[in-house]
């Protein structure tokens, strides 16, 4: 997908929300472990009650991962579904991948033509030349971990190198890569006031905003600092949507909670 | 596997060879394609081939992931063949995963209990909470990435953060981790020098090291500054021993590659 297709589906939808499905066997309502396919059976339901209040859903690999052949299945349905169904939906694998050149590019294939999602999670320690191999795909987007929200962030990312915080540098570094224009950076929420600086360093590019919700981010702040001419944001609830209830109305309950986020993005985009 | 039990195979073998299962279907024999796995049939043919000549083996899941769930599958038969027929083999997920607390759990769980390999390798950038779910495992190592053989490494590992390169401090901040002792790294070989640093940050620690042979480091120089009292490292090859030939022989093609370097390695821990 392009970036222009995914800016005029917010627009439409009056919505920069994405919906993680990152589900947990122990979460969903225990009716579903009936089902020949319970993952996909849950993940079927989310989607059919949501995909009018969102933009995107990234499911997170590990949570198919762990469930071994059949969670991979589980994966490579629902994205079949979300393809043939939604072909609207910007689809994200969070996978957080990255390795040697020829490894990363297998690795590009995995996700852009074999699940055919539109993007892809990568982390950058390991440089250029293990991101630019996803970067070479054509309508497809490389979310580049810069800041995240979970407490390890203060680990290194924010450790100063050589007069600014890794991250920063991270953001700077990765401009000058080739196909730099199919890039978007994951930048936690949990810090608004980040947000400001980060736009400094990439204007126009998109970010994927974790963090809002289950871990403590605030919608109004990093929308303030966030947005820019082609909103640029996407922001991201999974727990806080996926499992709003336990029982047969789970759907219905994700729906209100996403309804909830979308209305505040409606009001947020009116100003 | 515990390290002890890693350190009494070298021992035995006078190897610390790891062999790196790297399969690309356009590179392997072409009448392999005619099976039902060709992937499956060829690290078998490989596995049948060298196993007494190496310690260890380490698929890498971006060239099983290309092929989605056929390639899934294929990991799947591979590691239940090493389990089930050489138990005493180190197996190595090279996986780089990593993410927030609870998402890493669920890929420790999928390559420690579902998969069921010894180890898996990690990425750093997401700091402590991203990688001490991985290290509550026991009996179980978790490799993380400090140092690479890419040109990429150059990037952001070897950038100056607080008066010290970042995988320096990757490697002194890692030993405060929980379970640390559960803690292997990879470490390049392209520059061998830097091994003689990195063993006064990690004295007793595995270290991975591909790089030797298709990468250029140089094996004599690597285990002058790399080796400790318990040996201490594990040695990579990849590509220049399992596509050694492309004919009917090339299991013993394999083997020959990697009794070059056994033997290599043998006349090394005999001195």
């Amino acid at each position: 997908m392009t970036t222009e297709a995914l800016v005029n589906q917010i627009k439409k939808k009056q919505s920069f929300l994405c919906i993680g499905l990152d589900v947990d066997l122990d979460k969903i309502p225990s009716y579903l472990l009936q089902e020949e396919d319970p993952i996909f059976a849950f993940n079927k339901a989310i989607i059919d009650a949501t995909h009018h209040l969102c933009v995107s859903y990234k499911p997170n690999t590990a949570f198919y991962e762990a469930y071994g052949l059949k969670g991979w299945k589980s994966l490579e349905k629902t994205i079949k579904y979300l393809n043939k169904n939604y072909p609207e939906i910007y689809t994200i694998a969070d996978a957080k991948r990255g390795d040697i050149g020829n490894t990363s590019t297998m690795y590009a294939k995995a996700f852009f033509e074999d699940l055919a999602f539109d993007s892809v999670t990568v982390a950058p320690y390991m440089g250029k030349d293990s991101v630019e191999p996803f970067l070479a795909f054509k309508n497809k987007h490389t979310i580049m971990l810069a800041l995240t929200s979970n407490q390890g962030a203060f680990d290194f990312q924010t450790k100063d190198v050589e007069g600014k915080e890794l991250y920063k540098m991270v953001l700077e570094t990765s401009k000058s890569w080739v196909n730099s224009e199919n890039l978007m950076y994951v930048v936690g929420a949990t810090k608004a006031e980040y947000f400001k600086e980060i736009r400094s360093i990439v204007p126009n590019s998109f970010l994927l905003v974790p963090g809002v919700g289950a871990q403590g981010g605030n919608l109004q702040d990093v929308c303030k600092y966030g947005l820019n001419k082609d909103i640029g944001l996407l922001i991201n609830s999974s727990r806080g949507i996926i499992y709003a209830s336990k029982d047969a109305g789970f759907a219905n309950s994700a729906a209100f909670k996403a309804e909830e986020l979308q209305k505040q993005m409606a009001e947020i985009l009116s100003k």
